[in-house]
């Protein structure tokens, strides 16, 4: 790498040649290759935006300017560029971070992976700029996906707004999403012969288009012309510049000349001015590019040279939800399925595969998902919008006001719920069961082994007059945990083997083995505990507070912020039946997680078997009068901010 | 009103001659000006949909067909229609609610105010009649000023994906948005002579044209056809057919003849399709249409012929952070204000006259508004963003990803927050106290007085490397309450008068009144308290665990869900300090309310002094051994669900 480990800095790249930076391109792909292929990590997107990163850097001067990336996953290339080029960490506890992080670099901004959100930081950012005088640039690279976010469209009607004041917005279009287009934009390309590097690009094009298949949305199409042919495709254009924005596009994303030419034409604009760019997802990387599903969008770690995984894991949460939706769907013909531009990662192909006309993807809309099956819920359809845990977020209001006011069976599925670790702070799922919990005659499930996915995704469909939720952990699903009792509705784990136990032990989903680790730590103390599954986490079990009355000490441990989560509620639940037996709640501290493997934060925020059974120890010891420490939880968990 | 006492819902239209229709819009203006002078409403948008909804009703057969609303205060003609006459009690206990209601009429579907929705439920709607085969069709009428949503936006990209599921929008385009664009207009009307109506449209058209001003936004402008003349006013139908959805249009929305032919045609059409209507906010009521700010869009009782209120309200929330908001904008030059298309309602109209340059109307958007504030703070302004508390929900994500994980010094001022009464279920900020606990950092100001709403503004504005949110309630304001101690950061409003007090009572915000006379009413009965006002909520104050545990018990009251509120935060915080007081905590029942005076409201749910009062009297009793009836809190307060 003669070229890349020279490069320091954006400045270094200024005195390189166009033949030297078209090394580096060449460079830079070999490197990612190599170093994700050990880490596992976001490829394809980043192969895909080597020469756009390096006509970026060169033409705008950062950090003064301020290069925005919208889920930041495709920064891969900006981190090598300004500094950081150990990647042997990758996502891993004190390596770099997945996306751009403050911490890490004057380069970086944005940090959060919730996609759409990059026109709105350019937005206000230029607006700083222009309130404090600063004579300095904004350009956010945003994916034609990100623009079917709603956030999006709100932000290019405010940036319209002001046409003296400088934004440039790069759309960064690959070729998966523009598929469907390919008709249009050949004929479009004819027209475009002026352009820098269409040559390259036209036949890049023309092979890549045997072999796309058909998928996309009309945003995209709109934004590629398609299906009208060439009359129509001034579309586009038409289309941001009814917006106010100036359009200068299509550009060959891969030929840097063409994109510097771009990009300083937009630099030098003074208003607001989007500029189009056509990237290949992948690009370079064989295996990624004959991976139809995704282009490599994000992988584990694989071989180099095959593309192949070096590990598979067992059966994960996902796969068993998604098997279970095939059989009800195959039982019920009014039940759908809802997803956000993630059908594979929350496993619905094979649904969709079943019964392709009760399968919809909404785009990066998690507020359209939700408001669209209140509307399928209310006029007799059961929808089940399957979306990761921590995407739910966009989509609270929607929740509450659309689908829990207007008492829709809705059913909404959280994967990846938890602490998920190396995708850092913003892929953890640890708010839905707080956030949630205010959110009237809703039903939230938490089941802890395949059996209970299975069980309660069926408990959960059967409900037609609210909302119900199934949530459930990232990866590998453990073996069977079985029931040896119930109570009221909810399942007993482990029996105390006294009449007089000490300890309620309370279990939420796939913390159950945790906890019946905890439970034979504390028994080798000579404290006798009842370890319970509550299944359904919302409403609070009415057995739930005679029970708690039976013991000395409930303890509860969740997999979600401790504030306002399943621990609060049942505190709650036993203030409000004057039930007032100490309680202890275990759960993520309310503070914003680096990443790591999930053992590691796990570890870090003791949410561990020997943490917790220490801590219940003390307190035991202390209502016993045998210890007087200050055994409180504070003394492992941090403090509330 | 010999016709409309004769229409009991919508099929009694049909028999009605074109004639008779024109008397039936007349008598319906009379009737809707009389009766919202009496009770208060939502006059000026009413006004505007009189044929609209008429010529819908003609077309459509609801409830088969579903007519839905967007932002519901715009359903009073849809009410008088479908058999609904009686608005003498209209948002009273008992009486019509302001939106549309299942429970008040199977032609209702939507029922919650929040923007921008209709689209969203539209689509599920259609979706379901085709997973069903239904016969049957989807209206949805949406205004201008909700197409500025991002969900609007999500919803035509989905709604655009199917060709061949019929769904009828029709975009209820009103004069008061119009206004800059009529240049354009009068231009395009001169190629559209043949189009229906179009005579009476364009004299009326012409009258509006000199009287109105210049405001908007781009995608209104878009909508329009503005600022480019001829050329470009087929930017609106090309911008909508861009996204594969048939225009129709633009309609005079006054003309019933040609909204009855368009709506026929789109009906027919077997496809998405738009209908552009132009309206006129408060058409036929000179008091309205004289008011250039907002057309009498929400008025209080008024004397019917002059449009003036009865009543005058003294000093309310409202203005005192709009004074405080000048004051601050005089003393830094980088305080900005924002607001999500409600610029006076928040207060914000004489900042925005004082500094015209750092105020930012993002239309209703309020992730936009949330999200540009980060880049706002990031870069070194410190926003200021004033919305209603109830919307805030809609930026939940937006705060916690982009403005708490980022750091960023941004103000959230949420008026309207607790229960606000008459506008119903989706009007009550009761959620903002439970959700924002979560958020890292965030610090969470409940002022009680006007003092205090200047005083911890300021502490808010000072913070800048955090959000911080002021929340207070909706209308007057009350006399100052003084402190008269202090403990920590928390005022002390009332001294217990003993070394041993019972009760520490904590009071947040507006409800500090309440508290003071719970304290006097349990002196009577020889409890002794001491009324504590945290001022900011989240965090809990550090000297709170050692203040209750010289107290027997404590007692909170949150006008917020009591569900994950400041009750669950104080509760959380003793027991992590090992401080095992009995705590009982007051609030909001986790259901949703249904309309009426907030008094009525507060006294339905059990937020009075009397009531609190009684249950921590049978609690302390209790204590005592003096009684063992079952004071516990659920025998006032409903369950959880």
């Amino acid at each position: 790498m003669p070229l890349l480990t020279r490069i320091r800095g954006p400045r270094d790249l200024d005195r390189l040649s166009l033949e030297e930076l078209d090394q580096l391109a060449e460079e830079i792909r070999t490197f990612l290759v190599d170093a994700v292929s050990k880490t596992g990590g976001h490829l394809g997107p980043n192969l895909g935006v080597v020469e756009l990163t390096i006509a970026l850097h060169r033409v705008f001067e950062s950090p003064k300017d301020k290069v925005l990336w919208d889920t930041g996953h495709q920064s891969y290339v900006h981190k090598l560029l300004t500094g950081r080029q150990d990647f042997s960490r990758l996502k891993m506890k004190g390596g770099l971070s997945g996306y751009p992080s403050q911490a890490e670099s004057e380069h970086d901004v944005i940090e959060n992976s919730h996609a759409s959100t990059v026109l709105g930081w350019a937005d206000g950012i230029a607006k700083a700029n222009e309130i404090l005088d600063r004579d300095a640039h904004v350009v956010a690279v945003i994916g034609d996906g990100a623009l079917t976010g709603g956030m999006a469209w709100e932000a290019l009607n405010n940036i319209a707004d002001a046409k003296d004041r400088p934004l440039v917005i790069v759309v960064n279009d690959n070729e998966r999403s523009y598929a469907p287009t390919i008709g249009g934009l050949a004929n479009h390309l004819a027209t475009l012969r002026t352009s820098d590097g269409y040559e390259r690009f036209l036949a890049r094009t023309k092979e890549v288009l045997e072999r796309t298949p058909v998928v996309g949305k009309p945003l995209f199409d709109t934004l590629h012309g398609a299906k009208k042919g060439l009359k129509d495709f001034i579309a586009p254009q038409g289309m941001f510049e009814d917006l106010g924005l100036k359009y200068v596009g299509p550009i060959d994303g891969h030929d840097i000349e063409a994109l510097e030419s771009a990009l300083a034409r937009a630099k030098r604009f003074g208003g607001p001015v989007i500029v189009h760019c056509l990237t290949e997802k992948g690009r370079g990387y064989q295996p990624a590019l004959q991976d139809e599903a995704d282009r490599f969008h994000a992988v584990g770690k694989i071989h180099p040279d095959t593309g192949l995984p070096i590990a598979t894991s067992g059966a994960d949460w996902t796969s068993v939800f998604g098997e279970e939706m095939v059989k009800l769907g195959e039982e019920r013909r009014d039940i759908v399925a809802i997803t956000a531009a993630m059908l594979q990662p929350v496993g619905l192909d094979r649904f969709a595969k079943a019964f392709p006309d009760r399968v919809y993807d909404v785009g990066i809309a998690e507020q359209h998902g939700a408001v669209s099956a209140a509307g399928l819920a209310h006029a007799g359809v059961h929808p089940v919008f399957a979306v990761y845990a921590t995407f739910l977020n966009r989509a609270f209001d929607q929740v509450l006001m659309d689908v829990a006011l207007h008492k829709c069976g809705v059913t909404f599925v959280l994967d990846r719920a938890g602490v998920t670790g190396t995708d850092g702070a913003s892929h953890n799922g640890m708010w839905d069961m707080s956030i949630l919990q205010v959110v009237p005659g809703l039903r939230l499930a938490a089941p802890r082994d395949a059996d209970q996915v299975r069980a309660q995704l069926r408990e959960a469909v059967a409900v037609d007059d609210a909302p119900t939720v199934v949530r459930f952990s990232k990866g590998a699903v453990g073996p069977a945990v079985p029931a040896v009792g119930r109570v009221g509705g909810m399942d007993v784990l482990r029996e105390p083997g006294t009449d007089t136990p000490d300890v309620l032990l309370v279990s939420v989903g796939a913390l159950a083995p945790m906890c019946l680790e905890i439970a034979g730590l504390l028994e080798r103390q000579g404290i006798t505990t009842t370890v319970v599954d509550p299944r359904w986490v919302k409403p609070v079990d009415e057995a739930m507070a005679p029970l708690a009355e039976r013991h000395r000490v409930v303890v509860t441990v969740e997999d979600n912020s401790r504030v306002g989560g399943v621990g609060s509620a049942i505190a709650q639940t036993l203030r409000d039946a004057g039930v007032d037996v100490p309680l202890r709640d275990f759960g993520i501290p309310p503070r914003f997680l680096d990443h790591a493997s999930r053992a590691e934060v796990m570890a870090e925020i003791g949410l561990t078997a020997p943490d917790i059974a220490r801590q219940v120890t003390g307190l035991v010891a202390r209502l016993d009068g045998r210890y007087d420490g200050a055994a409180t939880v504070e003394s492992v968990q941090p403090a509330r901010d």
